[in-house]
């Protein structure tokens, strides 16, 4: 019998093979390479990948093609390269995962078990870090879908997901917000509110997202009028200037493991109520605001489907909202057609403009919602009614003050610019005379989106006719735009074998 | 305005980049290709890509680095190249998945509801032909387990997996198999098992796989005894002869669902019942047996850990199998340590040896599992009770009758060959003197596998001790074999730093 030292040596040369995975860190090696036969790895095991002084956890892919690497390299996903902050030739260490102790507090999840703070801490914190897998991720996502987070666990998701990331302070006693849960097109609201809000004397440093499904975002419309790509330190000069900001958050990272969950709920294409509240409020908190106004639009075809559900979201958002220190005021919006005619980020930034002028064929649903909204952050801020929010909000925005401050927020972020146009347009004709009785809000984004926005700012749609509209055989119901034919032939495609975008009775 | 022609010419040329992504296809584009760019696919976007006879359903990762992919290139997993019968240089076309029909019931599942049998067999379709992402596999696997699966769905997915894949017909009035649920180390009584049973006259084809987890599977066992790597036709050769096989399922894809659903169960590191019913019973009836023996071991470190947990596994297993035309017969047996001494193939198969050629050094226990195991299949063979079983068996095993099945099985799957032994040992000794009052199963396996077993066949662990045994300090309680020195030191690090493999009081 021998006696041996521990002589372990798993290790092998870094290549970059420029590969963005995203929410996972990937390892790529050679099935026939010496760590894999050592070890046993197989597609899809768990590896831990070590630099010197880093570490972290990645699922592997084998690779059976000897010409793509040698049999003493590893390739990782970009992401885990810029971690572990390690060059093309540096020898990394490979071992077994084994197993994290989040996944012990998912498998409690799975098994129909209740998680305390902590198990969300952990979990939140792998989550952030990419060492849990898709298969890990969607294994938690499901597990809390439904109805099987107890109020408790949204409070603790909330709180863990704020606990990791970015985090800003202001030195205000009140901090306001506005968000939507989202779901319908148009409905850019967002730049009018923080114009009237910020008017009005509100601190309302406001954050928003690019368009992940949706053909705009608050920050695609934004950036086809301005410099969106702000840092914090620059958010904090224009918030101080002018008490507003209409900034993109991504340069910000807010609550960083949301953006991993949500593309994970995307990939299964559902809405998990406790996770959408803790992804929304973990935002907020981390932003510094302190009050915040939602608008939950309710609609056939809308996120929301029904009051019932929109009333119990704005209940437990309020409650979740007062264990994490935000007051919550959350509103049922008509969510059965587009709010203003444009969808698309150049076409819905020029009915913003036309609003915030006060022009006459700016689209009234759109100035009536704002106010709304807005009214009600002003009501909040002076712990007065709603009501009388309202009025002050209409009396700022039709004094001219609301687009004046909208112009020096603009400004301040790098100056006012005019949205684009597009080349390519395409009416769309009423094929028989009736009146509009349904507008599918999803086949509509859709549309917009094979147009080619919101990467294409000026592409979209523009509404010609609401709800309950007459029409003629031959009107124009919607015009597509768009800035390459291809794209134009796309949406057009679809629009043939989608005849229900707007149904005429 | 202008009226176009749709004009869609989304297509790439096919680079084989020799990746295996097993559970899913892959397809690797470059972030700024036209068709990236055109559809907005994003990293984990669902990709449909055709060939012009085929298409399926892929994972996009993003590429960033110009070096590894042209623009108008496209890459794609193995398997996917496979599917499409494809070659590189081929244009492929590339739209949006849209969604599957699979994937709404998979969300209905999620969101707690009852799925049909249609919905299950769209799912295990989808399933085999890798339509769904790891995503969305581990949220069907997640939305099913625990008890979220009633017993009418395990009875629909078990058919579902029967009901794709190739499927055995035997032309005899009974086919016999056996099954273990596994988690024991050792345990290796299949192949004595089946020698009796077809000494008996038993058909018993028995297909069985490698080791996934485990440091041996039947398949890694008898492979260092014979050539199990069998096609359809020459386990019927064998089968017609000698009445048994001992063969590799691997060359027949009977369930191949449940491949894949398996793997994302390890991933995540979970049993769940009804799927491991459905994986058990849909390969026996896709393998045409009509009647198998189910050994359920029970212990605190085995898979089934509570008497009331296996037999709840036993009942519904019953229900089931009586659902699919499977009679069977699951016994509860003592999974609280080791069947038998060795762990690994050729240690397990040596003993298989021993056993079957009756030595006076044959571990008892391995004999009289295999005698109890074997008796049972007799009793169902003869609708007679259990017991008369144990006593034939035992007789059949006594009088050389299985050894000379047992040759006879080996020598027409390709010859009788001897186990190989390992280079490396290390006897590990205890430091105490006392009673072994634990033996962790888990940790046993993680010991073998770490020495290099199942790979390194030689390799694994040979106990000298079972529960109860009296030791004194210095005695030797097991051996490590390893076939390089690099896996033993491996193992024995492992050892160092888990001192509760056994426990002695």
């Amino acid at each position: 019998m021998e006696h041996h030292e521990p002589n372990i040596t798993n290790a092998l040369r870094l290549r970059d093979l420029g590969i963005d995975s995203r929410n996972e860190h990937l390892v790529f090696m050679r099935r026939d390479c010496p760590v894999c036969v050592a070890e046993g790895f197989n597609a899809l095991s768990r590896v831990r990948v070590a630099s010197p002084n880093k570490r972290l956890a990645a699922s592997l892919i084998v690779v059976d093609d000897p010409g793509r690497l040698r049999a003493d390299e590893l390739g990782l996903s970009t992401g885990a390269i810029r971690f572990l902050n390690a060059a093309e030739g540096d020898l990394l260490t490979l071992s077994h995962l084994g197993d994290l102790a989040s996944m012990s507090d998912i498998r409690r999840k799975i098994f129909g078990g209740t998680l305390d703070e902590d198990s969300f801490r952990r979990i939140v914190a792998d989550v952030t870090n990419l060492s849990l897998s898709n298969v890990q991720l969607s294994a938690f996502i499901t597990a809390c879908a439904a109805d099987r987070m107890s109020a408790d666990e949204v409070v603790f998701l909330t709180r863990s997901m704020i606990g990791v990331g970015d985090r800003l302070y202001w030195d205000k006693p009140a901090v306001f917000d506005k968000h939507s849960v989202g779901g319908l097109p148009g409905n850019r609201t967002t730049p009018i509110v923080v114009a009237i809000a910020a008017a009005a004397g509100l601190t309302i440093p406001k954050t928003s997202s690019r368009a992940i499904t949706s053909p705009a975002g608050t920050a695609d419309t934004m950036e086809t009028l301005t410099n969106v790509d702000l840092g914090i330190d620059e958010i904090r000069k224009v918030v101080e200037l002018e008490g507003g900001c209409l900034a993109w958050g991504g340069a910000v990272k807010l609550s960083p493991a949301d953006d991993i969950l949500v593309r994970v709920q995307r990939a299964l294409d559902i809405d998990s109520e406790g996770q959408m509240i803790a992804s929304v409020l973990s935002k907020k908190a981390a932003a510094g605001s302190t009050s915040v106004v939602i608008d939950i639009p309710v609609g056939p075809t809308a996120k929301v489907r029904s009051r019932e559900a929109g009333e119990s979201l704005a209940e437990v958002m309020g409650a979740v909202g007062r264990e994490v220190g935000l007051q919550i005021d959350a509103v049922i919006t008509d969510g059965s057609q587009p709010v203003g005619r444009g969808i698309g980020p150049a076409l819905e930034a020029r009915e913003v403009l036309a609003v915030l002028r006060n022009e006459t064929d700016a689209p009234l649903d759109l100035a009536e919602k704002s106010f709304m909204l807005a009214g009600r952050l002003i009501g909040m801020s002076r712990e007065g009614n709603a009501g009388s929010g309202y009025a002050i909000a209409r009396g700022i925005l039709e004094s001219g003050e609301a687009w004046e401050k909208f112009v020096r927020i603009c400004e301040a972020q790098g100056g006012l610019k005019q949205p684009p146009t597009a080349r390519h347009r395409f009416e769309v004709k009423a094929d028989r005379s009736g009146t509009v009785v349904s507008i599918n809000n999803r086949k509509l984004s859709r549309t917009a989106k094979l147009s080619g926005a919101p990467g294409s700012p000026a592409a979209g749609i523009l509404l010609n006719i609401k709800l309950d509209d007459p029409v003629r055989a031959g009107d124009t119901l919607f015009e597509v735009h768009a800035e390459a034919e291809g794209e134009l032939a796309y949406s057009l495609e679809y629009l043939k074998e989608n005849t229900d975008v707007l149904e005429i009775k």
